[in-house]
């Protein structure tokens, strides 16, 4: 995962210059730009003591992959993404009782970003994703989690496996979904130190069986679909917990 | 809404034969496929008693819309479809209580569709949606929503706000967010009859003022983001009111 990251679009840039300044690496305007919102992010920047270039929008384009980019965008250099080395320093950094999210998989930036912001909204403290197999964090990914992946710890597992059997030592349960559970989510004590571990769309878990979690939990189904979208599941568990945890 | 709907791909149409066979009007299959699920499924249909008609791959690429069709394509007859002046009957046979999501004008295919598969699972029993400023019952919209387009009752409102009113008059009490409400979801008895509104993508409620609602649902937001993805919000206020009926 690249620790400088490209935030495209005016509310992007926007947002990283008002709350983290000292991050931004440099603005990129198009040389082309008439858009008056674009001009005036760039004067705010050169006046916040960024660096700000122009390009011809061309430039630009090739960059952002296709993504609408309004003319401007910045390289960021992120704080928040963390690799395997690191975990046990992050963890101890964590506010108690842990809360942790492993996306094992997820492989629509779309759903990636809306996990992620759901995660920062529910108070996870920590996101794991496995460095093979799910969709990175893109700029896409990042529009998507509104904020989220500039400021939420991630983590980057090159053997997801392995950080999982590091959480349990470190005395953190994992809990998994599984349609087949004899329980469901609102019938299980997830008040202490827990790991959520979230299956990529349609596919369930896939490192572990299901004998290694601490926790299945059942998500009710009470008609005709058999399974959420994961941003969805991710938001209905992770807020169940919270729930649980400020005792409403 | 069109009463007659396309069903786009494999997955769709092999759903819709095999659970709602008397619907499925004709089965488009691409004269050039050599896709043996395809030609099986044809086959099927055929079978069962349904018209197939083979027609050039870019006569299905045009009725698609760039959506992935996998050489196969069948038009579909919804019977889950109303309009404003079905609302009496269709709100008659809603099992007790009333569980009803309304979704103003939300705007992205992909959340629509999410959205009606997250009403689906969690048991309500009618989305209804206006008829203008939202996203349409779409093909990419129906394949997000994983089958719950073709089976939940959605009812299509000319006027949402009269709409509105005739649930009040029916002692369906309006339930929306806000993230400067006084109560979060959790604490607020949501186990009566209840409509529960959902405004558009990041503008919150629309057509109603504050005071025009029953209760006022706040969702916790713990870190930095402001608010949850559309899709994710309804998931999370229909678990809980899930969870309060079933006394979990």
């Amino acid at each position: 995962m690249p620790r400088h990251s490209l935030l495209i679009g005016i509310h992007a840039v926007e947002a990283a210059l008002s709350q983290r300044a000292d991050q931004v690496r440099r603005v990129v305007l198009a040389a082309e730009t008439r858009n008056r919102r674009a001009l005036d992010l760039a004067e705010h920047a050169r006046g916040s003591g960024v660096p700000v270039e122009t390009q011809p929008r061309a430039a630009l384009d090739r960059r952002c992959d296709g993504e609408r980019h309004q003319d401007i965008l910045a390289e960021f250099e992120a704080r928040n993404l963390f690799g395997e080395k690191d975990l046990d320093n992050v963890l101890d950094g964590l506010a108690a009782p842990a809360l942790v999210l492993v996306l094992d998989g997820v492989q629509d930036p779309h759903n990636l970003g809306a996990c992620l912001r759901t995660a920062d909204a529910a108070g996870a403290g920590l996101v794991i994703l496995p460095k093979n197999g799910a969709a990175a964090l893109t700029a896409v990914a990042r529009r998507a989690a509104s904020g989220a992946a500039e400021v939420l710890p991630i983590l980057q597992a090159t053997n997801l496996a392995r950080v999982l059997g590091r959480l349990k030592e470190r005395g953190i349960w994992l809990a998994g979904t599984s349609d087949t559970a004899g329980r469901s989510l609102h019938e299980v004590d997830l008040d202490g130190p827990l790991a959520l571990v979230m299956g990529s769309e349609g596919r369930g878990m896939r490192r572990l069986t299901a004998e290694s979690y601490d926790f299945l939990l059942r998500i009710p189904m009470a008609s005709t679909v058999s399974s959420l979208n994961v941003s969805v599941a991710t938001g209905v568990c992770l807020y169940e917990i919270l729930r649980q945890r400020r005792g409403e």
